[in-house]
């Protein structure tokens, strides 16, 4: 059998940061505050020895002078008297991975929040880690402070699972659910938001997708035991969701939401394929994630025997954030073990790209038409020809201050290849003023 | 460091199972369906060796001829080609506890779903467990599927909790939500419930909520680092909840639910008393919890880092049950470290309950009052007397086939302590018929 505890006298953990911008500078208030609980829970002390970033001089609202300051942060790797590095600079590649790489080879333990590294890196990360014998964790990299990560790759991991899908990225969903309440279109939401600091001055990473979908990524190959495949992810942002879609979801009983959505299907021959998509959906107001409002983050996972699991919280901020990572430390001090995707990176399946155009469903499809006559014929009878059957449309007013109409229509539950085959045949026509917005109704 | 892996070749992890009902049925099952990603997950086989239950004839759709059939179930503490005890017994001593003590002295780890056992016995079975140097893990025992033990004593280790709330309970949150989509009283939908398999024959844990305080004083040890004290539950069911209760929160802009709560409070002399209450509370319907139907359970942890994480899901049944007992089996045979309640038992602190009297908030109070004239001034009357300031008050019709009249109210935030007041000040009053029913209102 396994020690359980036999805590006494057991030396501090060691911990070196590399990247002290407002979540380094939370895990450090959080040490601080939470000192001897997180001791207790822990089994031991956590110690800051080393600390490194780009600025030294920077007021951060935390005292570093207490720790060593290392100008070159791969340095923090070779360190003897380090157990653990907790990289949060940032960046799929440059510094981030080589101190990551370092880390691991040199026999140390990775605690990182660093999403755009482990959805692109992880595979080769975890399979270094593994051979090195050593922890490398990242619930802080999915979703803030929602023990996600551990949630899949522990709480449920008696089950198949059959599906994961949620809210990934805060930013979207807060320009969403603003958008929801104030009657405002996107482009002054998101200036909104990026006055008040709920969205980046380059927020292309957030609104179009790309976060969620690196956070989708790491989840799918958790859940299904599948090679983390990022490029596979069909991704769409927010930034054509207009007001007007947003008013007539909700006449039809819906919100919209930024949803990513992973699950796998057989394919013909046999083999497993994965399906992983982030794309605005209507979501029916009854449904868990239609309540998902502000900067909150939440995932579903449907297991075989769990039934559907949902998990909600704070997806970002330094608190949140912090909290995740200090968790993952715990882990760590404890001697939690297991590789980090739950089974041996040998044992992840590579998985072809899932085609989705046999997928049912139904469908809200929103056109940017020029307002002149037999526009309308020539949609429906698109839809027509395409096997598209029409549930309801609306012809809505005119765009202010330009010659557009905008018409919405749900369609009737059928494939996909369908819908795409009449947006094929109506993409040569010279009535649409911009490409159609294609939206997935979520079924309650 | 750790070893995080290196599982080639190991051994089987060696189960016996004690209990085979529906849960213990729903585990066999689970670990057929699911052999190959469970072991995968594990790190090595699970390999059920022996079973004890009481009829070994009884049919429960799953074949134990494989196992070997152990009549008395304490011998299979004893066993040494054993390396688990998974013991789905249920009460509180008796055999249960019998063989929680031999398994943890035989040096065995000890894997249940017994909410009784760990609420009434959890720190001696805990503390036995250290000395040991054995698990002991309880995740099926709170909220079934969802990993909310995981939650709290992983996930949200980092973090001071601030509070716990939730529905713990999903028979009575199925018969409350149940009232509100169908108009009808407490006790035919209970008689439904009980006919779907939804209530038990002897419904008094689940509608009184003492399975909730049950689960909330496991909850509240993780949460606090407190004593674990189940007689310290203020603790009352939803069989005192009428269709007219419902229907007059739902005018109001609330659900009815039976919320179980627990915090901390520093009292006058310094020392942390632990407020642990299990109550019908009316709950706006804007709340996450507004939208948990049906057998559904639901828990809030507030951090200090993370802020409000939701974690919900089945709250019973047998396959999620099944799945939290093989969440378990992973973490046992993946060799996780760690304490049974987070800290070391030693450190759990026996904190006084809080006395709540001071604590305020609005309520909603409803009078069963004699049909006659001067009632509602009595009533009115000790309320101003007792400093209970009122911020609406309906009086209802007639209840049918009786003489009585319902009068429901909301009092304006206030203290506890002044509507206790006029209830005492109520109290001789021949005009109620019953006692008066009385719920917090929870803030959004």
């Amino acid at each position: 059998m396994t020690q359980p505890h036999s805590r006494q006298d057991k030396p501090s953990l060691r911990i070196a940061l590399a990247g002290v911008g407002t979540v380094g500078a939370g895990m450090i208030r959080l040490l601080d505050t939470n000192a001897a609980l997180v001791a207790a829970r822990a089994g031991r002390k956590m110690e800051i020895v080393a600390v490194s970033a780009r600025e030294r001089s920077k007021n951060r609202g935390v005292d570093l002078t207490r720790f060593d300051w290392v100008d070159d942060m791969t340095a923090l790797a070779a360190r003897d008297d380090i157990d653990v590095v907790v990289e949060l600079v940032g960046g799929a590649d440059g510094a981030a991975l080589t101190l990551a790489r370092s880390t691991i080879a040199a026999g140390k333990a990775l605690v990182t929040a660093n999403k755009a590294m482990i959805a692109h890196h992880g595979m080769e990360l975890a399979q270094a880690a593994e051979g090195a014998c050593v922890s490398l964790k990242f619930e802080a990299a999915v979703a803030g402070g929602i023990p996600v990560v551990k949630g899949l790759r522990e709480g449920a991991a008696a089950n198949a699972i059959e599906r994961i899908y949620g809210i990934l990225n805060g930013t979207s969903n807060y320009i969403l659910s603003t958008m929801e309440a104030t009657g405002a279109d996107f482009a002054a939401t998101l200036a909104q938001a990026q006055a008040k600091g709920f969205a980046e001055a380059d927020p292309t990473f957030d609104v179009e997708g790309i976060d969620a979908a690196h956070k989708l990524a790491i989840l799918a190959g958790i859940a299904f035991g599948s090679a983390i495949d990022f490029p596979a992810v069909a991704c769409e942002g927010i930034s054509r969701v207009r007001a007007a879609d947003i008013a007539q979801a909700k006449a039809l009983g819906y919100v919209i939401r930024l949803i990513a959505m992973a699950d796998v299907e057989r394919s013909a021959d046999g083999s497993d394929c994965l399906l992983q998509l982030v794309k605005p959906c209507l979501v029916p107001r009854g449904h868990p994630l239609a309540h998902v409002t502000g900067a909150t983050n939440a995932v579903v996972a449907e297991g075989n025997f769990s039934g559907r699991l949902l998990f909600q919280g704070a997806g970002a901020g330094d608190g949140p954030t912090a909290s995740a990572v200090v968790a993952d430390l715990i882990d760590v001090a404890r001697g939690e073990s297991g590789v980090p995707f739950s089974v041996p990176v040998a044992e992840l399946v590579p998985m072809a790209a899932a085609e989705s155009g046999h997928r049912t469903g139904r469908t809200y499809l929103r056109f940017t038409v020029a307002d002149r006559p037999g526009v309308l014929a020539e949609i429906t009878a698109a839809m027509r020809d395409a096997g598209v059957s029409i549930e309801s449309l609306i012809q809505q007013g005119q765009v202010a201050e330009s010659e557009e109409v905008l018409v919405a229509m749900v369609a009737h539950d059928g494939p996909q290849r369908n819908i795409a085959h009449a947006l094929e045949l109506l993409g040569p026509s010279s009535s649409l003023t911009a490409p159609p917005l294609v939206m997935q109704i979520i079924a309650g």
